[in-house]
């Protein structure tokens, strides 16, 4: 047992939490070695295979959506449900980007998600390269003015760097310029663009927007370094036609002493419109979706109710989750755990959470119960972007701690594919995330808060 | 100094080698911290900036190898010239393979060199996966007949899985399928199709042929495994129009003391017509071309002629290489060694060598001379695939022995592109090639044969 937090707890606690060993060694055993065996990767399969990339807005998504809910009600589930909400109706056109000067370069383009599109015929522009947003704002207005910004940021890892994509084109237009083109947020690249949602700020002229590869962001840098002058004809017809409907989903397996408090587990279904979303987000899914599948299987009886939330337009700007915020918040008190995953099903190290003293040292007892999977790391941050409301509402928060290093070579962009999904690593993925959650929801008590309030 | 070999060596010889220490520091120097500083790196960015791709056929080629030749008359080198060759004159068409059932999907293709096209109107035919030639064997001829064979092989190294490449559609269509669409040839994937030469068979029907991704050529494995029955709709223009002629080019730095006896370094300047090649081969050709500058810059005389020839049509089945050979076999008895680099500039690690022991005990004198440049492996094979009819013909050969563990990744795909490339690495490739060809071109003998033999 984990020295530190131990003390935490009381010897009756600790010992309820132990008395689920045997459950979670047969969770373990039936996903490594039984029937349960890849499992999450073959259901992640049937929906990234069948219905492709689900982007918020197209039929794929609304498809997957009843396929996962008429599969839900088939496994038994109740409550399956989609829960409505409104988003705006951005569709992606056909967009182009060539430089003209100094040599006729097609090069491949992405549109921001929320860009608007050029006027009709394009824009033709000399071009400006900058490497930050600091050389944009040390450049003349002259030297911006009427032309395309590009940027040629270096990765500095996605917290930071996506900046450029989010307020590229504000930033450009700020200083007159007619369009922004950014380099995709990546560290390795087979000039391969990465999508992405961008954000207009009020007051600030709407330009349009949208990624270029790596590769092309640092070929123009080096024609203007060498003296060049560059000419880019840019084409889109990308934008936003008013406001559409889309649903989250929801789906319980109802608890059997404590049926109104619940065990939240999830990812978001929707992706963006290249690759399939088989890791961003189709993992958390399909590992969600599955642990509830095999305590069910199990015969395994949570004294609370299993929940499987799978959020849409997370990728729009997290449009779901605050939508299933807004709708079920009344529901804070009773949830003893909302767990997302959504940054890739790698294999997993452990679990990120966001709770009280008591309930980190509950969780590191169930860490060390799954050491048999070797991810017993207890991360300090559970938040994940559809659960932030709840997490800051005071509800513990978990997520899953993956070795994901490469998670943005694919990310957003035409690689994410079943190709970057490893069954065996999934497997360890699912039987971590099965575990906790199955024991959560089984304990005498929600997990306790800052406040030990309780509804 | 190397134990083992050393002794092959008289005295004389050694003291002869090392008396080219302080040139080898100086040329060095001039590289790695001088005015030769990234200067392969810009030498390699501005053909692939100002011509992009330089695919066989191309006005690009042609017009890149203008440049280097103009650029070197300009530096000041004799002899400089193209050499033409003829060609068949395959050109990449309007491609498109799209996945019409289970689910409409359209997937990356790109035609291999010299298949032909569909009938007009495309073909649409079912598909049957296999993995193996032995799993295509293994098929009843019904299973195969009129259908679409994709490859899905695992790769296991490019030596091996370019097999399905080169001669997938004739096994396929010996088993009677109308097209054969193989897996990209690669370990890592972003979605990104490689492209690469086909080989038809004469007596075998030749069908079309071209490379898809990994990541559908492993959908389409999952969906025939999982029993639902695939059609495919490829739409290919690709095709062979006849004859056409393209160039190697030559230049020389005449030899102070044997100006008919040569040590010749070079690349490849065709490349594939995605990407830039800048990988394949464009380092190999600006390391060589770069050698000759900086000799001469430094005021460097070695005795015999350092010949740069940059081969074309490497890619279409080293056509290049064999008419170079074919127009200059005569001089088989004059080359000291043929230097090609084509296997990736990134760190290098030292020389692969072809010849006798005494050559090679030289070659493993002049890398400890170099060592300053942590690239002392002597490789023990230094064929390259525009110098192996010289290598079996007697010549000595040399190559470039790099960290080129990603380069399949980018390997004749749009990722081949400066990205790939660091100028500092391609210093210290620079340095070694400079240092090898100057040592060898400075000594009062050619490199020693098997046979002794000398004109």
């Amino acid at each position: 047992m984990h020295v530190g937090t131990s003390q935490v707890l009381s010897n009756k606690l600790k010992e309820e939490i132990w008395s689920h060993k045997d459950e979670v060694d047969t969770i373990i055993g039936y996903i490594l070695e039984g029937d349960g065996h890849h499992g999450s990767y073959k259901r992640l399969a049937r929906i990234t295979d069948g219905f492709g990339h689900r982007v918020s807005g197209s039929e794929a998504l609304e498809d997957s959506i009843d396929f996962v809910m008429a599969e839900m009600e088939a496994e038994g589930f109740t409550n399956v449900h989609g829960e409505d909400f409104q988003m705006p109706n951005w569709q992606r056109g056909e967009d182009s980007c060539e430089l003209i000067e100094p040599r006729r370069v097609k090069m491949p383009l992405l549109a921001s998600g929320s860009s608007i599109s050029t006027p009709l015929g394009g824009i033709t522009a000399e071009v400006v390269v900058v490497r930050s947003f600091d050389e944009l704002a040390d450049l003349d207005r002259s030297e911006t003015e009427g032309k395309i910004v590009v940027y040629n940021q270096p990765y500095e890892g996605y917290g930071t760097s996506t900046a450029y994509r989010g307020h590229g084109a504000t930033k450009a237009s700020e200083k007159g310029a007619v369009a922004a083109l950014v380099r995709s947020i990546t560290q390795f690249s087979v000039n391969s663009p990465h999508t992405g949602q961008q954000y207009y700020q009020e007051g600030v002229e709407d330009i349009p927007t949208g990624c270029i590869t790596v590769e092309d962001a640092e070929m123009l840098w080096r024609m203007q370094e060498s003296g060049q002058s560059m000419v880019i004809h840019l084409d889109m017809t990308s934008l936003t036609d008013g406001m559409m409907t889309t649903r989250n989903l929801v789906g319980d397996l109802e608890g059997t002493s404590f049926p109104d408090e619940y065990v939240v587990v999830g990812g978001h279904l929707d992706s963006w419109d290249v690759g399939t979303g088989a890791m961003d987000d189709g993992g958390g899914c399909a590992i969600s979706w599955e642990a509830m599948v095999i305590i069910k299987k199990l015969g395994l009886t949570p004294k609370r109710t299993l929940r499987t939330v799978l959020w849409s337009a997370e990728e729009q700007g997290l449009l779901g989750g605050v939508a299933y915020y807004e709708q079920n918040q009344d529901l804070v008190p009773n949830v003893s755990i909302m767990m997302e995953s959504d940054s890739g099903t790698f294999r997993p190290l452990g679990i990120g959470f966001s709770g009280s003293d008591e309930a980190r040292a509950i969780m590191r007892e169930i860490l060390d119960m799954t050491s048999a999977l070797n991810a017993t790391q207890l991360g300090s941050e559970g938040s994940s972007p559809d659960t932030g409301d709840w997490v800051r509402a005071g509800v513990p928060g978990g997520n899953l701690i993956n070795q994901n290093d490469d998670y943005f070579i694919f990310h957003h962009s035409e690689g994410d594919r079943m190709t970057v999904q490893d069954a065996d690593e999934m497997d360890l993925c699912t039987a971590l995330w099965t575990s906790v959650a199955y024991v959560v929801a089984d304990l005498d008590e929600l997990l306790p808060r800052e406040d030990n309030s309780r509804k």
